[in-house]
């Protein structure tokens, strides 16, 4: 994430919270911790029931992610891929070598290490395709945790609510009608927690990682179509064109600009 | 978008206007800034965390695009394709460069200087095969900006809904019920926010997008089957009719009207 | 549409019209002009934001289709598919034209031509396989067309429901409470409307229009499948044999009734 | 269905109906003749619009498949299909042919005359796959019907209760509070019979009809793999094993049970 | 399952039961038997309808599976593979055949058998490929069952407040306003039973069937390769290599870290 997106973020939620904390008649009332809990503790039971826990921790661990700087290195990847096509047509498998310890990419190092042990173009092809589909499934997996705990949160907001609600008709049997208006206020507040919590923390997140897979994708098929050109012993000068012009930008693919 | 198509926005926009201020029994009380900068505010932080704000400001670039007039080039561009077919047919290389240099459609123009290199048609083909599903990917992630918004922007209409009723609810205690109706209007208000939005901005915009794109992809289709054909050094009536026959309109395709 | 459907459907109209007639206690009160012009304004609004007038227009010319005899005349064009087969085995072509010019199903007429005209059977398949895939994107969108409108209609309904509350909340304050009651009724009414048109208008054209293209995409199989055995040079008898056995109906397909 | 299915569902009804029952304050005040008739009279409404009447028909005359004994035949297939592959691989055709008279499998039945008649095996799979698709077509389109009806049904219900409420606040004017309970109670009963609707009778045979769909395509595709492996000329000892071996049990089809 | 999962789920459980019950006014007002019952009765009912009760009854058995320890054994299963790729490389039969007989995935015994006797690469694929299919039909179907309940109980709940407002309604008739909050308390606990059971119940049960089906459907994938690549007649070596690169973790697909 590029500072403008950290700014974008804080700045409206900077926003939404003093919109709320002004709105509100007095702060402290939107804050009921019974209800917070019954949210969490349900959304987080529902959660380690539906997935093994191990897996739920792992996507805790992505949270970062969301807010981490995502640079995409696509250019330095083709530069790199480029860099070593020409090493491996003058014939020069020890540059390669010594090119492969530094890259950083593990899917590119996988691939040429490939081309260099002599492995057939179609099983290259293989092996990196499935190591693509293996990442698009588990990311995908990944977000869909995200996108659960966003239909979980709202449901047990529900439920708190329901308590709350119940709680507030059964004392109604004596009559007190004054109480009722601050029970049934905090009886609304779990539902309040349970949708604040799926549309700014749950789905956000589950959005953002898929953008991201989807990102991750592109660069990776882009690797894999370079090392495919490679394997078909083409001149460095047609994989660099052709890698740059997959990844050129138009403003508009089929009108320019009058 | 043609004349008439704005005339209808406008009209019906203009009809829908008048009938909610005259339904409103004084209209000043539709307006609630604080509810609606809670629909505002959340819906911006929730989209700012899903996406990156580069991303959110494309697509909010695009908003022009909805109200523009969308003329379909796909004539121009069957009539530019034949008139280079023809060229590169009586092998006048010079001339097809010469069209090359005027053509508008960036598209087009890389397809023929493909054809022009002599590069393998397989490779043609690939090439702008990817281009077409790059551009796909990207017009249907930013049409999914909108739906997203539009999924946001309800949600936090209720949130401020619910903020409102807590308010609504605490200052019930006191037992002053004249003031209950007015703050409940206002509560309500941010809802109707949210589900306004929602409804005449967030999903018309991620529809007319979507629509757009199918528009664009055929287009890019046709010309994409042209280029196929010219590599194929099939003659250009030959080529000219076939696209014709793929833009020709049947008042309906499989019976003529008695 | 055959007699018996139009029956089916004006007697459970009336069926649904008197009783919501009778059920109300004074049928006037159903009648709220400023409410139902909410609905169809906002609804037309945002229809228009999301499509093309142009667009909107050929849908609304479709809902004369949903009441229109629907005959399939799948039976009609395999005769004429196999009756042209014949002469064309038999090497007639001026025959084969003259039946093309009586011929009433204009996909078909094109294959055959594409026939006489000897085109490849790869590019026959091309051609007509692209006609059906344009028809079926075009009519999927015009079904989704009115899905939208499906989906804008209880929105509206209920910003018009949202509105009606807001009126009747202000006045609350002056405690004149007798009043709330038929304002309220008038406010539920806008969410009557909406309802109503989505669920007896908007969706049922939309699932009708859905429905009828799945049988012209079947008699368009049908017609191409044909072609395709004529360019084969298949006997005729064995091409009407194989269209029929594709029309054969069975009680159960997997399983006689003893 | 085997018995012990009817009596799943004869006990969770009876005790559904019962508690139903004895939960209500008095068992006649949930009958609302005007509230069944407009969920009722709607839902057929916009059925019928939605779909041909005779259609509707024909899934109607389904209702009996729900509840009806539902044996699957695929041992008895596998057998037929390996006696006649013996038959045919000692080239006793008259055999054969006998064998045919007595199967009631329409579809086994087909693709054996196919296999005598000597037709080419990539035309056999190709008029085999075909009925294979349309069945299916046919059954999802026929299961769409009740996934229709069960989302028209609660809509209507919806319909009823805003009818009841409008009714109901108008006679509020008058102030007559007494007699508001009971027509809340009659406006909420079309709710309840549209929701009961849908998730007792329509949703659920939508489902089971989906699922015995899903049944018999493998049962088909069963076929198809025998016929196949007919026209191929394999060892009947050889198709009678891959059948069995498709059709075979594991507890876990990954580890066995330690 | 292992123990730190069981870990979360006993944990959160038990924290969302004490805040239920410490939020509770009197925990015994929870309690409502006619509520659940036809929450309860009311689902199996329309899960009764919607599917056979054999499969109802194997659906139930998964239940265990859900808390169950979930080893996967690809570890095992590749070093097996590897074992008897080079005892097959050999061509010692009688070592692979004592190593099938200790194996404990009858889908890996299955394939090695397969390949002992000869039978060609192409029908092998096809055999293990449609066992895979098998189970990632019958699998999927499974999960759906729960998600169909996480569908149906809900509904039901629903139907239950209905019915407790209707009598609540009716008996308002009296003027007896001081039983209603107790009335309406017990009519919102059955809507509370059906989003509680669909959440923390049928739903998560659907979504860990469903993991844990991709999970089992990765490991036959691999063994499926492995099987392919004997009947290659590859290297045991070769195969080994395949198999761990295809199951290799790396911190990030694309990026070592810095």
């Amino acid at each position: 994430m590029n500072p403008s997106t950290l700014i974008g973020i804080l700045s409206s939620m900077v926003l939404l919270g003093s919109v709320l904390f002004f709105a509100a008649e007095s702060p402290g009332s939107f804050l009921n911790l019974p209800g917070l809990a019954i949210v969490l503790a349900g959304t987080m039971a529902a959660t380690f029931i539906s997935y093994p826990l191990r897996e739920v921790l792992r996507v805790v661990g992505l949270i970062g992610v969301v807010f981490r700087r995502e640079n995409t290195y696509v250019r330095d990847d083709i530069q790199e891929l480029v860099d070593m096509s020409r090493l491996w047509f003058k014939g020069d498998v020890r540059a390669v070598e010594k090119a492969l310890a530094n890259t950083r990419n593990p899917f590119l190092r996988s691939g040429i290490q490939l081309v260099i042990s002599n492995t057939k173009e179609e099983e290259i092809i293989d092996l990196l395709s499935w190591r693509i589909a293996r990442l698009k499934a588990r990311e995908h997996a990944e977000a869909q945790v995200f996108h659960t705990m966003a239909a979980y949160a709202p449901a047990f907001g529900m439920i708190g609510t329901l308590v709350g609600l119940v709680n507030m008709l059964e004392v109604m049997e004596a009559g007190d009608l004054e109480i009722i208006g601050p029970r049934m206020a905090v009886a609304l507040l779990t539902t309040f927690y349970g949708i604040l919590l799926a549309n700014l923390v749950f789905k956000p997140f589950a959005v953002k990682l898929e953008r991201r897979t989807e990102e991750r994708l592109i660069a990776m098929n882009m690797v894999l179509e370079g090392i495919s050109l490679i394997t078909k012993r083409r001149l460095p000068s047609f994989i660099e064109e052709t890698l740059n012009s997959f990844m050129a930008k138009h403003h508009d693919e089929i009108r320019d600009p009058s």
